[in-house]
């Protein structure tokens, strides 16, 4: 076997807790190559005249992707501890695998074996339970509605008249969405996300003056009460946008270092490289969010910048009960900042979702003292790499697996999974108007693992270019919107929320494809079996259902029963239900 | 090439900081299947005309194993932020390797490459820099030196009179210590680790009864403040042990919940599967260390347990100026606690060694947020391989490569590396009394990066099996001491000391030995390039040297001229320095 592909580490997508009394072990073993693997596992402590009591358990092949093969299964730990090693088997040999290396005989010293030393309780990953369930919807409340026009800037433009530009205003504010959460109730939705609230400089406000106000063109801090009441009425719960990476241009402690250089107390709450600061040019003469000088790095690390964003963090969550935090370029802020965060707002509310933008790999986010999720954006590459981008099914599901098999699947159970934001173009313009594909992406997020969400507007056909684009105002006029993708839309959310196997189940298993163009896997839980079955492609595909003949299978949109074969027609898919025989 | 195994994550063995402007980046390509790696690195938001400005780096081979060849190099970050991926060349192709997976053309998006989002100040890991080039002394209070015969316990024996008996006492105290401080000055010694010294109720002290008092049958605070007086004086650092995993069976709280049970206030102390608690039987009902009734677990996650120990943890930093702290089973304890720990003891005294007790792979704790070093037994279990148990000098490389590799340059630099403990065989034993292959062993540890321990009595002969053979009464009757090993560790130690290649450098470069029985390997520093020879077999063997004859080597230890080829004898060493000819 090539032992060089052979692979299992400490981290967490080898290694995880489901609790203080079981464990989640994975490995990968080169593809094709094992056709067995057996985990011996046993408490540390627990020896026998003179030999360590140990249980074989047997792995399940769980996923395959062009490289590896990843075997898992679960362990118990009656005393929370457990040494283990691996016993690999092709079909010429048999061999062990554990912390020390390789031997051909099973070690007789459990210093050879690979530990988890003790599953504290506490280090156990678990995100809110509500997460899984939830449907959200993205409003970036300068475009969402007007409800309130004497709170419109100066500049406020009509309501739609223009295209925006990176500087306009059209008076979105909370009242208007306040006016549409039942709109949003009869689609199906259980979560705002919004991007900033507080008060900040720009339309987009994630350029911060004040992060313990509203921003008055949105409305004030009753406006906010209301809106969250309203929603939590409506089973809607609310996520907040905290810009905690840098400040904007006009926050006070900035303008006081801008203004007295040297001299000024909050010098320290920033990175400059050298004093006065020089905020023209191509590159400001402090660290900032790239190299944007209106958006000043805080110094996450300073004792006084941390308590204040801390007080930040309680003052939304005590005070107006929000339900979520979104932690804007989260990466780039401190460990240590991001694990005085959780405590901080977890110990106010338990069930708080913490959610990181992070667009690469995020395990070190990830390990159960940060984040619960981080905004999905790898897995709406894979989506868009199949559908688009001509990307074979057999890549996807490659693409796929790798990404899933990254993170445990407590993590993927609740990662915020989307197919834009107001940082992407939307899903429309990327799909070059083919709604046939748009529907077909937004079937395959919402039956990924993960928390789906739906970028206001997209759900009546909205198109856009990258911000600031994808910003334009939403359209209300129901003759100028999609209704059918609204009604898709709508069903697809009742869809999920009514099937277990749809979206919040723990793993899912892809199938065979022999063409490129058709991408199908099953997912199931103890409920039901579902067969998710997609063709990206101009033509019609004959599908051939993955189980014997006598069982029969319905189809959840139309509620009609499917042949064992049948045609899938072109940029369409199939999501059937088997029916149980009992 | 073996795809499979081409391996790079975001650990800290594959990606480090030496500052935040500089990442030390690895990365495995299967043994010999790499002609040429390449690092493309460059600020994320560093853009020109819209294409990514990156940098290539070529990178270097370091090290190689059975599976593997490791290659790596340092890469600069002006604004601390990189994203960056691998261009792999063989004799044959050339491709790219990134977060995304494999490209034969060098991917254009960004978002495509691995991601350091920031690299922050305060996640530089950094060690004490006095560790790297200690020489530690482990000292086991109750068998080093009876300095006070008014502290002996009852039932204390004459010194030396017995074998020591899991519960013999001799009374051995830190007057003791105080009295031979010279003793280990003129060995050269410059830190001692003590086991525990807190009121406790074994010979060991690891069931603590009190933690803020000296044991009485060591001293009282008095002599512990002269003991780290006298030792400062003499450039001698001095570590304690912490036993926070588990306190002692007479520990206050703990007798509290034995005799109260439900209305005890400590019940959440400590973890008991039910009440009353039932010390007796295999398995008490309660959770211990291992399953030791005398050692119950401590819940760390508990505010009073932890507002305590840190207290404790603190209390022995500032009131007594101790150098650092050995924490015992120390990766039962939860990560959460440590970094607590970290940060309090760090605070008070910014260059405290924190030495985890891990016996395993220990890379969870070894981030720079928890622990500085573990108790390096891997290193201890690959030495004794070679020189004892037959292993090839070809594994031997191969078990030092792993681990090595395993850990960053700057954690290998201030591991804590030993022979042998309290808690072993001692090394005269473990050699079978082969004092040839004792003095190879020791050279061998010490030249080897971290900070090398010598168990009290190795250097004057002492044998001892397991516990409790190996806790034995140091003899202080010089007829009876090995001189021999005395002086030879003087010169070990002296010569470590003296020369910047000797153990204190970040890498060293093993050679391609023919011979199972030859271990060879060169070091180099700005200063000296030092080549070091082992012969574990009862044969002279020819060596001949790695450089061109023109060049001089001279032995470190005769201090004489050495021929380009010579003879090594059977179970012996040279270590060699090359001569400048400037």
């Amino acid at each position: 076997m090539n032992r060089a592909g052979i692979i299992h580490t400490q981290q967490h997508h080898h290694l995880y807790l489901t609790s203080s009394h079981e464990a989640i072990i994975r490995i990968q073993v080169p593809k094709g190559e094992g056709v067995n693997v057996t985990v011996i596992h046993g408490d540390p402590y627990n020896w026998k005249d003179g030999s360590w009591q140990a249980t074989h358990t047997e792995m399940k092949l769980l996923q395959t992707d062009d490289l590896y093969d990843y075997w898992s299964t679960s362990v118990s730990m009656p005393y929370s501890r457990m040494r283990y090693g691996f016993k690999i088997e092709t079909t010429t040999e048999a061999f062990f695998y554990t912390e020390r290396g390789f031997y051909t005989e099973r070690p007789e010293e459990i210093s050879a074996y690979f530990c988890l030393p003790y599953a504290h309780e506490t280090e156990v990953f678990s995100p809110p339970t509500w997460v899984k369930n939830t449907v959200w919807y993205q409003i970036f409340p300068e475009r969402f509605a007007n409800g309130d026009a004497s709170r419109n800037p100066d500049t406020t433009l009509p309501w739609g008249s223009e295209s925006p530009t990176p500087d306009s205003f059209f008076g979105g504010d909370l009242e208007g969405v306040i006016q549409h959460l039942d709109y949003l109730q009869q689609l199906g939705i259980t979560g705002i996300y919004f991007t900033p609230i507080f008060e900040a400089f720009s339309n987009h406000k994630y350029d911060t003056i004040d992060y313990l106000s509203v921003d008055p063109h949105f409305g004030d801090e009753d406006t906010l009460r209301t809106l969250i009441q309203e929603s939590h009425k409506r089973g809607i719960r609310v996520m907040l946008d905290a810009v905690f990476n840098h400040s904007g241009y006009y926050f006070a402690p900035f303008q006081d270092v801008l203004q007295h250089g040297e001299n000024s107390r909050y010098k320290d709450w920033f990175h400059p490289f050298e004093l006065p600061l020089q905020p023209e040019g191509d590159r400001p003469n402090y660290e900032t969010f790239a190299f944007v000088s209106s958006m000043p790095k805080l110094n996450t690390k300073h004792p006084e910048v941390r308590q204040y964003l801390l007080k930040v963090a309680k003052y939304w969550v005590e005070e107006f009960d929000i339900d979520g935090w979104r932690l804007d370029v989260a990466n780039e802020v401190d460990h240590d900042f991001w694990r005085s965060f959780r405590n901080e707002v977890k110990n106010l509310k338990q069930d708080v979702y913490i959610l990181g933008e992070i667009w690469h790999q995020s395990s070190p986010w990830l390990q159960g003292d940060q984040f619960d999720a981080v905004m999905n954006y790898p897995l709406t590459d894979a989506i868009q790499g199949y559908a688009l981008h001509q990307q074979s099914s057999q890549d996807a599901q490659i693409a796929l697996t790798k990404h899933v098999m990254s993170y445990p699947a407590s993590v993927n159970a609740v990662q915020f999974n989307m197919l834009d934001s107001h940082d992407t173009a939307r899903v429309l313009t990327t799909s070059n108007e083919n709604k046939a594909l748009v529907k077909l992406q937004y079937t395959l997020l919402f039956s990924f693992p993960g928390s789906p969400c739906i970028y206001y507007g997209d759900e009546i056909g909205m198109a856009g270019e990258n911000d600031p684009g994808c910003r334009a105002c939403m359209i209300w006029d129901e003759t100028k919107q999609d209704k059918d993708m609204l009604a898709f839309l709508t069903q697809l959310i009742a869809l999920r929320k009514r099937h277990s196997a749809f979206g919040t189940y723990d793993e899912l298993s892809f199938l065979h494809s022999e063409d490129p163009a058709v991408l199908h896997y099953q997912t199931s839980t103890a409920d039901e079996t579902l067969y998710f079955v997609f063709n990206r492609s101009l033509e019609t595909k004959s599908i051939t259902l993955p189980k014997e003949n006598q069982e029969q299978w319905i189809d959840l949109f139309s509620e009609t029963t499917i042949s064992p074969t049948f045609s899938l027609e072109q940029e369409s898919f199939r999501v059937l239900q088997l029916k149980r025989t009992s």
